[in-house]
């Protein structure tokens, strides 16, 4: 068991095997994570938000909840969390498109590209960017359905832990949003870390 | 401009160009019809739940509000909306998985089978399924995220009309669901149609 590094504004994946336990750990408490899960044995099957929405019929997880595949087939259960819970699933991962309409011109570091490039490193392309779980990506809603882009409210060191249901790819991206303050009104963002246990 | 019929618990995708209008009609009020659009020119580029609620930041689009593809560009903008707004973009498409976590063996009709099998009638396939947008599904959500398979309250002959924001082909399925209540308590399925303007 050792900790891996998910560099700041980047992208990083693992291997993981059924019954082994992913512990993703948010240092400062104000990083966003957004997180994805594919079936090790076949890549067009991963994890869906709005497959697991369908069955915890909850917008955020709670610990003992599973998050369901395409196939709607158990791949991560979420068995600790120390967040206090704000975990997105209604968000896109941010791509260069985004970027473009909150009005940056030129390269900007995105979620999506970090995931593609997390993935390259093991040898594995996927046919498209699944909608991902951001984990403590605080999206709060009204009563009316209004969404906002609020600011984290994890404490420092906060950590949640999964449970692989299958033999899996994850992958991960330490957001590099910096205009809305999802990681804070600082802009500032950091790394995180992983481990495999 | 004629009626397209959506036969009950079958799929129908048709061609559009930017600017056309598209009425979908609910006779009875209670028939849930799922709904997908794909770029034209570039089937690998859809209608996006994750990227459009990211853009008009709420739970359910309302008149005005611009639906996003996963590259961030408008396709379909809801033009006007007699139901009272019921449309869900939370859950995915019924899919034969979901009926076996349901209860049903064998056969069971489905809404992804109903895409796919509605975009080949065209001589069109596409790499995956996207979530769909959910016309006249009633899932509606607490202050603590909890959501419901609810009955409709769509009133009968209600209709949501959309402009396509480009040449798209446009993709429905009258929704065979006829175990949970979203369809009405009987589990009555029927017919839906469309226009496109």
């Amino acid at each position: 068991m050792s900790v891996v590094t998910i560099p700041a504004r980047r992208g990083k994946a693992a291997r993981v095997r059924a019954g082994q336990h992913i512990r993703v750990v948010n240092t400062p408490g104000t990083q966003v994570v957004d997180a994805w899960a594919f079936n090790a044995n076949d890549l067009t099957e991963w994890m869906a938000m709005e497959a697991s929405r369908a069955w915890f019929m909850k917008l955020r997880a709670t610990v003992g909840d599973t998050f369901l595949t395409n196939q709607r087939r158990p791949i991560l259960t979420l068995v600790e969390d120390t967040s206090g819970g704000a975990h997105d699933t209604l968000m896109a991962a941010c791509d260069l498109p985004r970027y473009r309409l909150l009005g940056v011109e030129g390269h900007h570091d995105n979620c999506r590209d970090n995931l593609h490039a997390g993935l390259a490193a093991l040898g594995i392309s996927v046919p498209a960017t699944p909608s991902p779980l951001n984990l403590f990506m605080n999206i709060p809603w009204t009563a009316d359905g209004i969404l906002a882009w609020a600011e984290p409210v994890s404490p420092p060191g906060t950590y949640t832990v999964f449970r692989a249901e299958m033999d899996l790819v994850v992958a991960f991206s330490a957001c590099p949003q910096d205009i809305l303050p999802i990681n804070g009104r600082t802009g500032r963002t950091t790394e995180a870390h992983f481990t495999i246990e």
